[in-house]
């Protein structure tokens, strides 16, 4: 893409009332807008993140057998008051909202009750077991105060997975085939080395733990203690004695950290199947209750945890699987023709070659062309200056190692692409 | 894809509640679950439909230089007051929800307001002009009915384009422009021969008309007059003596037709740009309102008008191009080891050549098979059966054509694909 047919712009300043450091770097790189408290929209360069990382999940669900599908967000009343959910005192998050002829709806906040309830035309026979559903959708959470920028909106895009499992131990197979795609994401979304496998509460659904991925940032609303040998963390809601001894970790080696719970994998047992009805007839005929798993990661959540991690005051360096573009190349002057349409060919070159690449061929000064190169932050950057390319060089900066070379500008597609 | 592994079922009958044709037989194949009247979740088969049109419309909303992003359904009421289409009584169709505060929000039916004052960060000069953006968005509208299965819901995904110039004349530019996208999009979508530019009002934006496209279908909700020589239609609700002479149509020849709106293309002015402030500096410095245009198309909505065109009793033949597979191979039985194995290995060759395919592997009667193939309508079909394959052939049935062809069994994928 030519930087100058992109619309959005970066600035200066975050909005005052912007707290956070994911957003105040977002707003200021121009990826995101704030609508108001807990709600931004997705500009150009936004979105293509959020669909990085979504391709990413996606390919994970996928080899994990997953079929996705699409849910709504509007909600009846009666499948939620199955599981004793729709009354705001047992689930204080909810939006609701009311049709014309009077009747109340709900704003979808996750997924179990409509999934179940869905599935009951699909789900006869042990024959249709197990299998998994998910699906990227946006849930609305009415949140009390939401000043962690994109870390917890209201309204925020969730890949939630479902499994379906006719027995305990058919859904711990898949429970921890879900541990691998897991690791695999957010190893492939750049924050593989701060996040940790957690133990944390199983809720209402189970005795038993659940688990969560924790990435390390100050800016985490939670606290965790891991212990490096057995690479495990413990969030501090279930840390105590028993935890720590059924764990077998070493508690004077426990490191605390605040971290950002960036994705979830519960067990949910019959927990849905039973009050809602999903029953399957087992080789003897007999009826028995589904048995359940959710999955859930919070795609805008990822995001702003990737920012912190990976944003300082000038800008975010994108890790490369989720960088908005591979390559982006800097004009640094329109000045001279040879440059230009030096870069010119280079820019098709490396489209041709299928490499996502932005060029700045704004008519501006290269001061702000790198102020602004930093608050986008792609990875890997080609400057294109007077004075080197008149010695025959052109830079190549890569930005996550901070090693920058001259390439000589004779066969620099070749070497550049090695 | 194995449909063992495809967890939605066919049914033999759609819901007694639902009167529509085009969500009976989607519900009947599989592709859509009803949540309520107006509200249709996606199924795996469904879903890829609609990631066809959105593949489609994207590609031709690109090639019109359009950038995505993504916009909120939650809305602030502030930047619609200033339009004065906050108000329930000048739009009737708001869903409205609540903070845990008190104030009250909107979850939005269109985004015109929001991107108004969203471009105001980003638009400065006429430099910054002309340009425009686009987004695939979930809109709510509260309809006080909802009989027309997906063809008008509560809650559906909408591409909605809005258009940002300098002045009329380039405005006029891109308008024309965007009527042979619109074009492309519904002859690529199987519609085209039925679908017909329309010309309709106005709206409170413009004395100038609107253009709607209108495919025909008894099930629509529209009626248009159709001027076959002159390849423009006429919405009812602007037929009088003074269009019919402005357009020169004939009016004894105008053919009446019930249609269903698939798209439509607004100028819009300074309708927006004016009461919420986006506006640029011209060359002599002079501030001027940006004038706009929006350009919708519902993707459900077109699903559904897909459906009442290529359907009948027995199913849907999708069109190639929205098509969920591309070919359909039904093993008609299990019992033959070498027909099997002839089957597994097309089903790979076939994935191996990027063709998309569905492999009926099930375990049920041939006649199951076909009529669920009838209800999916994937376009091509293969049908490996007992004894034309024993006499070394295969049938091939082109579902559009009806054309039913046997091609040996040596060299068959290379016959195929020919």
């Amino acid at each position: 893409m030519r930087q100058t047919n992109l619309f959005s712009k970066t600035r200066y300043d975050a909005p005052k009332d912007e707290v956070s450091k994911n957003a105040s770097l977002l707003i200021r790189g121009g990826f995101i807008h704030k609508e108001m408290a807990g709600v931004y929209s997705l500009l150009p360069l936004g979105l293509r993140v959020i669909e990085k990382i979504t391709k990413i999940v996606r390919e994970e669900m996928e080899n994990l057998g997953g079929q996705e599908i699409s849910m709504t967000a509007l909600q009846g009343k009666e499948i939620w008051e199955k599981t004793d959910r729709f009354d705001d005192k047992k689930v204080d998050n909810w939006f609701k909202t009311t049709l014309k002829n009077g009747t109340e709806l709900g704003l979808a906040f996750t997924h179990e009750e409509p999934i179940t309830e869905l599935l009951k035309d699909h789900v006869k026979s042990y024959r249709d077991l197990p299998f998994s559903v998910f699906q990227f959708q946006t849930k609305f959470r009415n949140e009390t105060r939401a000043k962690s920028g994109i870390l917890r909106t209201r309204e925020f895009l969730m890949k939630d997975l479902y499994s379906f499992s006719k027995d305990e131990e058919e859904h711990k197979a898949f429970y921890e085939k879900s541990k691998v795609a897991y690791t695999n994401i957010f190893r492939r979304a750049g924050v593989g080395d701060k996040t940790f496998l957690t133990v944390a509460s199983g809720g209402s659904f189970s005795t038993e733990f659940s688990h969560e991925y924790q990435t390390e940032t100050p800016a985490g609303e939670d606290t965790i203690y891991y212990d490096k040998e057995k690479n495990i963390a413990i969030n501090k809601e279930v840390l105590n004695d028993e935890t720590i001894k059924s764990l077998g970790v070493n508690k004077s080696k426990l490191e605390e950290k605040k971290s950002i719970e960036v994705g979830n994998i519960y067990s949910l047992g019959d927990f849905y199947s039973k009050p809602l009805g999903l029953v399957y007839s087992d080789e003897k005929g007999e009826k028995k209750p589904v048995i359940m798993g959710s999955y859930g990661i919070g795609i805008p959540r990822l995001m702003g945890a990737i920012a912190e991690v990976y944003g300082s005051d000038s800008g975010i360096v994108w890790p490369k699987e989720v960088a908005p573009f591979s390559v982006h190349i800097i004009l640094a002057t329109l000045e001279n023709k040879e440059l230009v349409e030096f870069a010119e060919n280079l820019y098709k070159d490396l489209k041709d070659k299928g490499v996502e690449v932005l060029l700045d061929d704004r008519d501006v000064r290269a001061g702000e062309k790198f102020n602004d190169a930093d608050l986008i932050g792609i990875p890997k950057r080609i400057v294109l200056g007077q004075k080197n390319f008149e010695n025959g060089e052109v830079e190549v900066i890569d930005r996550e190692t901070r090693e920058t070379k001259l390439l000589k500008k004779e066969n620099f597609l070749t070497d550049f692409l090695k």
